[in-house]
């Protein structure tokens, strides 16, 4: 009579709520390490592949980082068109950098990680991940704080790329998704600039946050969409928010992204594409419906808490 | 210093993968039964309300059912234009049935649940989910075997909808998701009928069944549709599958289709409306991908096999 | 390549500590309510058998139970040596009451519970804890509160037996482990009583409750003892201390005590005996010198606290 | 509200049961590694400090590896009186070998490992365990297979201390769980030679491997005497069995251990003197019961198999 057969001893809890609790079983810990910013683990799963963890909560692991990382950059890259100058702010493990890298009209992508030993350690372990992205003589990798990078460059970008990890209490990110930085960021972008930021989970009993985050970026561009992608290893679907001065197509024709796809990047899409584009484009109802009943913001005086911060980081 | 705050002692494991577990910490056990065809926990948690877990797999729960009913329902409704004679196959929870009396045309729904003492206990603990259905005049509840049934009611339905357990190894829907169960239902329906069914998870990782699947509805229909929810509760984005005589339109005006809905019927949707079907029609790129590479079906000699029963089957 | 085999789908997690989580795997729940007093399930396990779970801590099994309600009774009875009135304080399940029992001297057995839900719970679906225990002539139930009893009978009892669930902050039986309610049960002993109290886990990591309660009923009776039982349901060995007028003789004769079981009880123990009694009174070395360093002890005013409360009873 | 507050984000699962889990929180990961012969790693959690993980089996943690290293050892060498030459077969941490190293009469202690990688590993990460014992001019420390190293002693040793994982499926301590390695061990004893194994759990539900072994033990030495000792960690109560020609006196005088430890050993011990002593050599009376039915021993034709091989093991 058979029953449950587990393949795992060691298994990283991801608190997704005080009542819900994911379990990634791993086979092999590549790397561990208490960096001055995080907790961090590389580990090793038969299912989900590789998999980057800091502070306890599941970054992207190889198996399905294809749909956090497409839907990330390129519908911001589309919707500039010529992106030059590109700006990434987090991106640990080089898959948004990779992402970027396929738009042929890209000059330079910067990379700004306040974590030099979890960029280090993913280089390392994580070839699946960046795929060589740092060695392409258009990356530059710096290591510092994101907010003080971008009062240095105003006005130099075509994309920015706010790839941060998740607001918990006492992490790295927690003044990094408010209106105050959204601003920032916008003053950092050229004419015709778009800004697009990881925005959170949007299952009905999570999309607070995202909800929010939304009405945020609302309160800073004048064009905004968003939209979600399922991501497994995170046990939720996941919100992006898009931000520009210039209206955004939400019904765009499916083969004329295709084409365009086709001419201004050197392809090797696993989700995107012109018919992906059009069904992102159309979150369910019930997220719109939330979006358009949000009146508050985020603002450093009043930001962001998200539940189920990897204990780790208490510590 | 916090850490990560649990508020339940009795967990629901979720056996996704040997090495992925989801975890639904619960607060009460409402009802718990072995009955002649499965182990049945109807239960509540205070992120996900209340849920019916059978055979250690949770079907559906308040706080995220729309997101399963209503893609499960509107889209078969809607390609049919005017369903009179709808046939809910499983759906022991009621809210198929609730759904499908949402169209103003449907004269008739027949519930077939092979497990009456499941349907009971769904009638008394989750009001939230049928609300009322059972007891709408339109509807009638048989208890018995969906096969059967099928072959006494050929050319009958206008809509067939399949809303079985997945088809774990020892469960009661095992045979139901090959070519020869899809047949039977193409011969049940009426001319102009439309077929229905859930489809399993379409994750990278775990969206072989659905693939195939949606190729075995192919092997037996015209005209295929496919399409994807995420619902958090399973812990995994779900696909489901639509088969038919006629065309299907995958890219509906979404205006039209708001106008289509708000004649035809009452109303009431929280994630399904003319934009959401829009997106609903476009799956990403990795699935079409697959299933455009797929060759085999599922027959009766070759059904599928599901990991991840809930042990409790086994016992 | 076979893994770890389970063959639950729901688990009771046993909070030991911050990072220690004890998991009993359940294959029925036969009884789930909220009482006024706290949240009780009874269920059942292949390995385990039937338990009580009070508050998310797992009160008892039928698997091991004897492990805990033998030790509890008998060393107290014997250091007795006639006990004709005895007293249970808690023991919803009946077990205390059973053992107790199987002393040819008793003449009354006087169990009071505070929660009668319980009580009833567990005469009905836990016939292999109490027996008929509650059916025998000797007992009297009484479902009251603890602390009222012990004021209205005064020079009454032979044998008292603390018997109460562990002092979590919000649970019932927070004021029943301090020097006031140990005083109150030495009033209600007759000349030559004897007092037993069940003492909290003894891992060297866990044990500081147990020895200051020791060290509290070492401030009430002028001579105590001390001794452990492991109780793998609770994945902890356990603590019980007698305290009594007499001094307790802690490297008694196995045959003596042998010969003296088989005269005055009804024999059926499983793991109690002369030679288990020896055993009991030797605690190992890091557990007396504990005791021997601690200072302090428990009252009203600096009461115990306990981890690992079963979260249902905050809520 | 409270509820129960974890701090730890990666977990080790230890399979006690199908149906009993106990997890190990863990705040670091030191080492990490597949070795030829298991998986192993060194892990640190608040509540039980530093532990050795083998195949997903906890081996011993700094905050109770004294309740398993004394039992497993000084009852062994106070036996014998005057040991000399010592082997310890396995002991990977050094805890073994420091505990021998107490007694003044020791000249040589020989460790016979066969993972040289997990020892190197526990040199480094783990010096509250060996204490330095690998650098004692009387350690002598063998990478190899225990089995080859006995029929080349024969006749040679004092005592012989038998401290192998347990006998899970696959891992590497398979077959020296018999009859027929016992009668090895016996054959490398001097005369007056001593021979402890460590010999399984003991709880009433997992006390059969226990039971068949003191049962091998007997089959092998005129004289036997199992005792037990808990050890959290493990979750359950463990077992020990030494075997040797000589009687042994299962009921010493506390006194007179006490003052032949404080003669003959350098001291230092945390839960072994001449009280524990008397205590350990009485096993309750259910364990007993069970040693005095069985019938059957271990072969090599018919061995031990554990249930709870960490998964690790098989992969």
């Amino acid at each position: 009579m058979p029953g449950a057969e587990l393949s795992s001893d060691v298994w990283i809890n991801e608190y997704v709520a005080p009542d819900v609790i994911h379990q990634h079983g791993i086979q092999r810990v590549l790397a561990s390490a208490r960096t001055p910013w995080q907790q961090m683990y590389i580990v090793e799963s038969d299912t989900e592949g590789k998999a980057l963890v800091l502070d306890g909560k599941w970054q992207s692991c190889t198996a399905d980082e294809f749909l956090y990382h497409e839907p990330l950059v390129h519908p911001a890259c589309l919707q500039h068109g010529q992106p030059k100058q590109v700006l990434v702010l987090g991106g640990g493990e080089g898959a948004t950098v990779r992402e970027a890298l396929r738009w042929k009209s890209v000059e330079r992508v910067v990379m700004v990680d306040i974590d030099g030993q979890v960029v280090e350690a993913c280089k390392e372990h994580l070839p699946e991940m960046h795929q060589s992205a740092f060695e392409d003589p258009r990356t530059e990798l710096v290591i510092g704080d994101a907010l003080a990078y971008l009062d240095d460059s105003e006005g130099q970008w075509d994309v920015i790329i706010s790839d941060l990890s998740d607001p918990i209490d006492e992490g790295p990110s927690f003044p990094l998704f408010t209106k105050d930085y959204f601003e920032k960021c916008r003053r950092a972008l050229r004419d015709g600039g778009v800004f697009v930021v990881q925005a959170g989970p949007v299952a009905p009993t999570s999309m607070s946050l995202h909800v929010r985050l939304v009405n945020t970026v609302k309160a800073v561009f004048p064009h905004v969409a968003n939209f979600c992608s399922w991501i497994p290893g995170y046990a939720q679907p996941w919100g992006f928010a898009i931000g520009c001065d210039a209206p955004i197509d939400t019904r765009p024709n499916p083969e004329a992204v295709d084409a365009l796809l086709a001419k201004k990047t050197t392809g090797g899409f696993r989700m995107f594409d012109g018919r992906t584009l059009l069904g992102l484009y159309q979150p369910p109802k019930y997220l719109r419906d939330a979006i358009a009943r949000e009146t508050r913001i985020f603002t450093l005086k009043d930001p962001a808490k998200f539940f189920g911060s990897g204990v780790a980081s208490h510590t």
